[in-house]
Order: structure tokens, then sequence, then C-alpha cells
């Protein structure tokens, strides 16, 4: 019997976890943390019955504290929290949204043997300090995100004399309109991926490929893999999710449909896998495409690997830049090509400096989210 | 430095691989042997200056004799084939086609630490001979035909947990054709297949899917699958080799170019790789497409696999009467569909038998060999 702490649970990866998490007897819900959404976390409790439950937002943290078995260890806050990320568990899913994930994801490592991972900003922006830490402690790190879980699954195998590693890219919700059309298209119509329901960020930086530039980051950050080495690639379909090309140009790939639910059943058996019964269907019939990536379409993904390739605090500023911006565009207050061009101004714009700990990835987010904010106002 | 014999040096692989060889200065020649091509066989030994040569053919044999160099041990007929196959070696490539194969490879077990195994007939008839006598002796087989070695790089992962493979059939060169035009199709047009550069049967056998039906039995041999857990589907680029579904419906595949290059470099340099420079364009775009298999339209998959759970001579006769037929067809005496017709009469009138060893295989294969060419003459 493993135990088992989500963090972020009424989430969309949450919720998948913990609907895979109840079909298998080895797991028990030790803990449940949300940001707000008592209401989702209130069913969870009836199902789960967990010993400890964590609500951030203090205002909806009291209001579910007095429907609660006094049984439960309540935590709110910030503080609160920190302190739910001491408890002990055997595996933890992180998938917090956000940098919000990197404190809690940094004192957790210490209290988990593993940390099934489905954040990606605190990789992108606090990578070194993450896989430091869980060096230091012996703590497994497994991805969630499908790219990363691909590649994870394909290094499984010989590691070395491997030459390029591609990622693939939908292309997102616009990759089929003109790019005459970008001005006039509308949140609505970005927010409708063509193969994968995700949250609202990352279905609009799947089509800014900003959230595939922060997989190439993650790739380096994971594998230890120069950024030259890395290569991105259309691919319509979203079946094939990576690849590893051999010196010898030998190619493997790892497929599988475009849902989670193998990346997240894989974090939680790995090494071992589980019987599915979901799978592709080759005697049907399948096509696989793979094309080009337009750069001048795609500005975005060049910027941030520049930025990242600095390493220094560039993609704390870009980050914080990305969520904001795309906040605006959300809200209809700034058109689809605008946030390539927030962005691009930034990457030219902010200070360089060097990220030594939390505290300067915290600064630099605050730093940016303002700049950002007075940027954008002075532009709607 | 590693010392080579190459069996069937004036073949289309034999002669892959020799220029592959020498290109890479860590394998000297120690010997060449051909069946009877002595032209090819003379400036390879100019070239690769072997101690050992053997010709089968004893009126080929003689002629090469007068003028080789008497540094040169020479060996010539059937029973200079068994000396030859006993000469130590590190590696030895068996290029020879056909059943032809079998003796040499058997006694060639004893002699060398790996033999790459580019016949697919000799492991179609007498793998668990082959396969028991390589365990006896401690000698590594690895497969250089495309499919097989594909698959051989993907077990190199975990080996547990698989649930199927997948095969990949380009469909040949027919694959095109309205079903209604097979009737009226020369040798020339199924010579002419769309990817690979082949031998005249096995193009044919492609054309047939007989070559797949090999395939999916050399899988069956070297792998220990069941029968049930391999899939064969069309796969019309000829770039994905071979897929492995695990049981949580993960898939991976292994792809490179349709050329023999990589499968012979592998089989030389396993469990290293060396350095290549050509390879797949995915940033040129590709598109892959997997189609299910017409089994009505390719009859002879299911005959050859059905025959081969029997575990009988029936594999050795069907073999036998493929390559006579295919004979016929290639000399325009009987139509494309009648290939067909014979295999699934033969797959019905044989007598069933147990192949106890390599007597048993050379009987079958006469057998076969007279009773498919009575047929044939009285058909024709």
């Amino acid at each position: 019997m493993k135990d088992v702490l989500i963090f972020g649970s009424s989430g969309s990866i949450g919720k998948s976890s913990l609907d895979f998490l109840s079909k298998h007897e080895e797991f028990r819900i030790k803990g449940l943390c949300v940001n707000r959404d008592i209401q989702t976390l209130k069913k969870q409790i009836d199902k789960f019955r967990p010993g400890y439950v964590c609500v951030v937002d203090e205002a909806q943290a009291e209001k579910l504290r007095k429907v609660l078995s006094p049984k439960v260890r309540f935590f709110k806050g910030e503080s609160g929290l920190k302190e739910f990320s001491a408890i002990e568990s055997d595996i933890s899913l992180m998938a917090i949204s956000g940098i919000s994930s990197l404190v809690p994801l940094l004192i957790n490592i210490g209290y988990t043997k593993r940390v099934a991972l489905a954040n990606k900003e605190a990789i992108v922006i606090a990578g070194s300090l993450i896989f430091s830490k869980a060096k230091l402690k012996n703590t497994e790190i497994i991805p969630v995100d499908s790219e990363i879980s691909a590649l994870f699954q394909l290094f499984m195998r010989k590691y070395d004399e491997f030459e390029k590693v591609y990622l693939t890219a939908s292309g997102g919700a616009l990759r089929n309109y003109p790019e005459s059309d970008l001005l006039r298209i509308t949140a609505k119509e970005v927010l409708a991926h063509p193969n994968w329901s995700m949250g609202q960020r990352i279905t609009v930086d799947s089509a800014t490929l900003v959230n595939k530039a922060f997989e190439v980051i993650e790739t380096h950050r994971f594998f230890d893999i120069d950024y030259n080495n890395i290569d991105v690639i259309l691919h319509r379909e979203s079946i094939v999710h990576a690849m590893v090309e051999y010196r010898d140009k030998t190619v493997f790939s790892c497929l599988y449909p475009p849902n989670m639910s193998i990346p997240i059943s894989y974090a939680f058996f790995y090494p071992s896998r589980v019987m599915s019964v979901k799978g592709l269907s080759f005697e049907k019939g399948l096509k696989l495409s793979f094309e080009p990536v337009d750069y001048t379409r795609y500005p975005l993904l060049e910027t941030i690997i520049k930025t990242a390739k600095k390493e220094d605090n560039g993609l704390a500023v870009l980050n914080a830049c990305d969520e904001v911006t795309v906040d605006y565009f959300l809200r209809d207050k700034i058109k689809f090509p605008e946030i390539a061009g927030v962005l691009k101004y930034f990457s030219k714009k902010y200070p360089s400096a060097i990220i030594k700990n939390v505290e300067d990835v915290f600064y630099w987010d605050r730093w940016a989210r303002e700049k950002t904010k007075e940027y954008l106002e002075k532009l709607c």
C-alpha cells in the first residue's frame, strides 16, 4: 500500500489521477490539497477519506473547515501549504499550476520517495534547484507531462550514443488558420484545441508554442541534453509524443493516444506498467504526419529557447509575462499576435540577473508581472 | 580487431556488408564464400585479401583456383563449405540464401562468437535446432533482417509487460493494382518493389506477403512470442519497421530509412552503434500511414502462419514449394495469383511429420520440390 499526496486535486490532472488511483488498491490517498475549489474537494474527501486536507485560499478554507470532520487534519493558507508539503508520503502528485508549485515542491521533495511532476513552470524556471534537492534527498522525479514522459520511457533504453531528441507539437488550435486571420482570432477559438483537453493558459500556450518551448527546457533539465540536440517538429495527430535518434540514425519513438492516462499511470506504477484497454488502433488505419515548424509563424519558440540558453532570470520573467499576457488575451483585451509581441519585448528588456534561490525566482516573477501589467495597460 | 567470415559475399547483403566493413578498421575479413559468382569474388579477394576462400559450385571453383594465390586456403563444393564453416571467427555474416544456409550455419555456430543472420529460411524451417545449438555454444545470433533487427533493438528495453508486436509490410509491388489486374501481371512488374532493392524471390515474396509470414515466424522464434501476439499491418513507406505495444498501451516503434545499412551495421557493432549520416528527415516533412492487411488479397499470410502453428514439417514443405513456384512465375510459366493457389494446395496436402534433425529438413525440402514441380508441370 502506497500513501499518496495530491497537490492540486481539483484541476484536470488532479481529477484524472484520482480517477485512475480509485481503480488501483495499491494506493491510499493520504492527503488532498486545492487552491480554492472546495466544491470539488468536498466530493473527493467523501470518496477518498484522506487524513490530511489543505486549502490555500483562506476564505474558501474557512468555509470548508465548518463542514469538515474533526478527524481530518486541516491546513490553510500559504503557511498551511508548507506544513502540508512536509507530510510524509510514498508518492506525491504535484499538479499545482504555475510557479506556486515551487515552494511546496521543494519542501515535499524532502518528505516523499517520488514526485509525479505535472507542473512545468517549476522545472522551467528553477530546474537546477529542484533536481539538486531531489538528488540530495534521493527522491525520484517522474514527469507526467506527455512528451517528457515519452522521453523518460525512451531513455529507459541505452542513454548514450543518442544524437538528437525530437519533441512533437500539434501546432495548437490555430494551425489551420492563415496567418492573416490571427489578428481577429478570439480566445474562444484558441481554446478549442484539436487533440487535448487542458487548462486555459496551456491551451493558449499550445497555440503560441510557448508550451513547446517549455518542454524543450524540461527536456534539457530532465535529461541534461544540449539545446542544440533538441528539435521540435509539427505533428498534427499528437500520437507520437517524442522520438530519439541515435548516432547510427535509428529512431525510436513513443506513441499513445492524446490523453494523460498513460503518463499518469506510468508515473505512479513506474518501473512497472499497469494494464489498460484503450490504445491506438493501427489495424483500423492510422496516419501520422511530420512537418517542419514555421518559426516566423511561431516566433516565441525561438525567443524562449534563446532566453533559456542565457541561464539567468529570463525564464522567470518570460513565464510571468506570458501568464499575465495570456490572461489579457483571454479577457479579449489584446489580440492573439500581441502575445508574441509582448514576450519578445520583455525578452530584450529585462535586466539580466542570476537566480540563486527561491527568493530570486519570486522577486523576478513579481517584477515581470508588474512590468507586464503596466505595459499592457498602456497598450490596451 | 575482429575476424569476420562472410557466407554469400557476392549477394546483395554480402556486398553491402563488405562495403560497410571496408570503412571500419575494427574488422578484418578472414574468409569469403560464394555459391558461384567468382567474378565478384575475385574483386573482393583483391580488395580484402582474405586468408580463406570457398566456392560451392565445383566448376566455378576450379576456374577460380587456377588464378588464386597459393597463399589463400581454398575450399570447394559442399564438403569444402562444411570445412570453411569450421573456421574460427569473431563474427560471421550468414547471407547464403535459402535452405542451403542451414548446414553451414549449424556448423559455424560452434566456431564463431556471433552470427549476423541475414537468412530467413533457416530460422523459419529449423529455428529450434539453430537456437538450441546457439545456446549450447554460447553464440550470439543477431538478426540482419530489417524488421527483426528493429524488434531486437526495441526489446533491448524491458522485455516483460509487452502485449503485442506489430510488423509492418509495404504491401509489395502490386499493392496499388486492383485485384482484377493480378491475373495479367508480369514478373517484371512484381520485381519493381517500391521501397527495397532485393533479390528476385524475396521481391515476389513481398508481393504475396510470404516474406512477411516468414518474419512473423522469425519473430516467434527469435523472441519466443506467441503467434496471437504478433500482428502485421500495412505501412507503405517502409520507415517504421516494427512496433511493440506494452500492456498500458504505450507503443514504441523503431524507424530508419528503407535500406539495409542500419541492420547490417547494428549486427556488427551491437551493443554499440556506429556513426552514420544518412537518416530520416523529419524536418523536411514525412508522412507515415498504417492500414489493415486485406487477408483476401494476401491469403498466404494466413496460410503460412496457420501451418507454422502446427510445428511440423509444413514450413519446410511450403518454403520449398514457394521457391519452386516463384521460379515458375519468374519464368512466366504461371500467373501471379496461381502462386497462392499452389501453396494453399500443398498446405492441405502434405503428410504431417515431425522435424527432428537436419536430415528431416532436407528430406521434406526435396519431397516438396519434386511434388511442386510435378504439380506445376501439369498446371502449365
